[in-house]
């Protein structure tokens, strides 16, 4: 949060209340920038408040612009995603939650608090459900998303938005091997929201449905505990659940040229209310994790084309060398997924590991909630699945098991705006 | 990591390998104290790269020890716990699983990889699963306990361990309102991993299962993505997912007079390989949080017996006040938890936020994973539970629908030592 956003008594422009002043950090914490951190952790005492201190520092991710954030933003340490099914029949009120959800929105990626706060009357329920007061805010984004129900389901134009439906919203084909469980599959609308603390990214998902309540139900959600891609060139690139760093040459959030042409709808790609968004798709990809920590190192490394430790591909010796497929088995994996395999297609990724307990069988229900942004995905996953299904090594080892899809408008560019205003005003 | 422990080429004394060497980050980065945070989040570029250089900078929590580590220790952010079924009749075997786990988990808590690292055979499945190469230790702690039915299981002897069995390690007994899910209760042996990185948590249980594999089975798991406790004098207390700090007041991880009346068995107590443990309580309570969250504020401060905001007791100013039990109402949770109401019984509580997904009403499965540590579970747990489970306005919005007992022996107090050797050695 900026000075220029808080006044003194902790009001903000946005009418929010911010979680820290309330609750008496305000002062040195406060408006830290990043050469403050050192400072910081010398005056706390123990490893943990550290910690804290650190995590205090880093600034807010910027809700406002041309793009939503939550895409080419850097990506944080954790997700708690969630699809809604919408229950009303009424455009209005399904247009006054999505205003109400914008505001709270701007408000809690800026580590405010929902409603009047303080205010508030001991006759109402709370605005804010209040598990995150103190917590600041973790870079937060939150990023909204259109399915293809929206616009029409079971042949009803259930909004008027039918015409609006973006000819690339497709309903994803099926492909080989899926296993889609509807009830971790589809969604009228989504949202993502990605945190470095998962209590600020839980917090945010429940108050807007706590906000869209009556008119929104949410149909799934999923909790992804750990990146397993980078948007930051050059930083390390995480580890997926089987050890291997999968999601190496992803398109830069920094690079505008690749982001122009394979992330962002542009004009004339299809309706205009889409230009400056991007497309969603979302799959939830269950590793059979016991089976592979029993397959040999070599053959982990035949089925990525990569090797485990260094996370260079074949040949190379470095994570970040450009790959020579041709080193590669026919079926690995970077192979079949590369650019160059699928007529230049790229994808943005930003998937997230899970787990989600253990199954009947006492394995690990865990594996990759895989996200993934582009301009049209027929060129984009769909392109790029069809040859993963068809032919990766990996399929052994993993399983699609839920799956959706969805468009994400363009940014808010400013307070007053709100979330599919393109689309709905 | 100290640099006593690793030597230039990243080998260890316990014959681990560092992640961090292995993989090209050794040099500045490795042996940062607290002062250096500073000086790596200004050399990084973007906050993203902050936030790692600052978890990067805090220094393992030690395993070796008179007591486990994961109890006292300030708690961590995340936990991964699991509970595991013993499915060979093998003494012999376990006992070696108890050794191979004790290896491991040295390995792991100081940011090592488990096994040989770089030197393991391509033809034989990786030791480590290395989804947390290149992770810090992220103040990582694994905490064994065992439970009744270790001792004894359909009136079996089943590893001659019977007659060790601690009196105090009853089968807990029914409270009213519980609602236990057989296939998240109970457990021959749990391990609770704590971590401020989930992945490092998910790394350690998944390796420990896979080290077991044949001899014990994972039961059920819980993943837990933000604590709800402090055991660190005057530190914030976090907020559970109803907004309220419910920690407060806890036994300060340094205050040893406290751990020892309270958390610490003592020789007397029970048998002599219990003395320096303690016995811990797991309950999974499912929070109906739709409805708590359309209860007014005062209804819901009434309950607590404690403002929302500041998390002052009724009639007190400051969080960690002490409370007049007497401006409460008579049903309040702080009131009846009270160790004035229960004979001056305390507990150490490390509890965790959960939330699993989405119910098929479409409610957030979500709640408190309640993990307490005591020095008699008869004086502690039960006697309060009884009293809250008989009385607590709080009943209304929560279940408990998991529930299990383990005895946690003492430290391993240095190499060669290892779990549960004053139990089966």
């Amino acid at each position: 949060m900026t000075e220029q956003q808080q006044d003194q008594t902790g009001a903000t422009r946005e009418g929010g209340v911010s979680r820290r002043a309330v609750i008496g950090w305000a002062g040195a914490g406060v408006a830290l920038g990043a050469a403050a951190v050192g400072t910081v952790a010398a005056a706390t005492r123990d490893s943990g408040e550290q910690h804290e201190a650190a995590l205090k520092a880093v600034p807010e991710v910027p809700f406002y612009g041309e793009h939503q954030a939550g895409i080419a933003t850097p990506v944080q340490d954790r997700l708690h995603f969630a699809a809604f099914d919408v229950s009303t029949t009424s455009r209005d009120a399904l247009v006054r939650v999505l205003k109400e959800w914008t505001k709270a929105a701007a408000v809690m990626t800026g580590g405010r608090e929902v409603g009047s706060g303080a205010t508030g009357l001991a006759e109402a329920p709370p605005d804010d459900t209040g598990e995150a007061l103190g917590l600041p805010p973790s870079r937060l984004t939150l990023t909204i998303g259109f399915g293809p129900t929206l616009f029409e389901k079971d042949g009803v134009d259930r909004f008027g938005l039918k015409a609006k439906r973006p000819a690339g919203l497709i309903d994803l084909p099926p492909f080989p091997h899926d296993s889609l469980d509807p009830a971790r599959s589809g969604g009228d609308l989504c949202v993502q929201a990605c945190a470095d603390d998962p209590q600020v990214a839980v917090h945010a998902i429940r108050n807007l449905a706590r906000i869209g309540m009556g008119v929104v139900n949410v149909r799934w959600s999923q909790l992804g505990f750990g990146k397993t891609s980078s948007t930051t060139p050059d930083a390390q690139t995480p580890r997926n659940l089987m050890g291997f760093k999968d999601g190496t040459r992803n398109i830069a959030g920094t690079d505008d040229r690749t982001l122009g042409e394979h992330v962002w709808a542009a004009p004339g790609d299809g309706p205009e209310w889409m230009t400056g968004g991007s497309y969603l798709v979302a799959r939830r990809i269950r590793m059979h994790i016991e089976t592979w920590d029993r397959t040999p190192l070599k053959e982990q490394e035949d089925i990525f084309g990569r090797n485990k430790r260094e996370g260079a591909p074949f040949g190379k010796q470095k994570e970040h060398d450009a790959p020579d497929l041709a080193a590669m088995p026919k079926d690995a994996h970077v192979r079949l997924a590369h650019p160059d395999s699928n007529g230049g297609a790229q994808l943005l990724r930003r998937g997230f590991s899970f787990t989600d307990g253990t199954d009947g069988l006492g394995r690990l229900e865990a594996g990759l909630f895989f996200l993934a942004y582009q301009r049209d995905t027929r060129k984009g996953f769909v392109t790029v699945q069809r040859r993963l299904a068809a032919n990766d090594a990996l399929n052994e080892y993993i399983q699609h098991v839920g799956s959706a899809h969805f468009a994400c408008p363009p940014g808010v560019r400013k307070p007053g705006e709100w979330w599919g205003q393109s689309l709905f005003g």
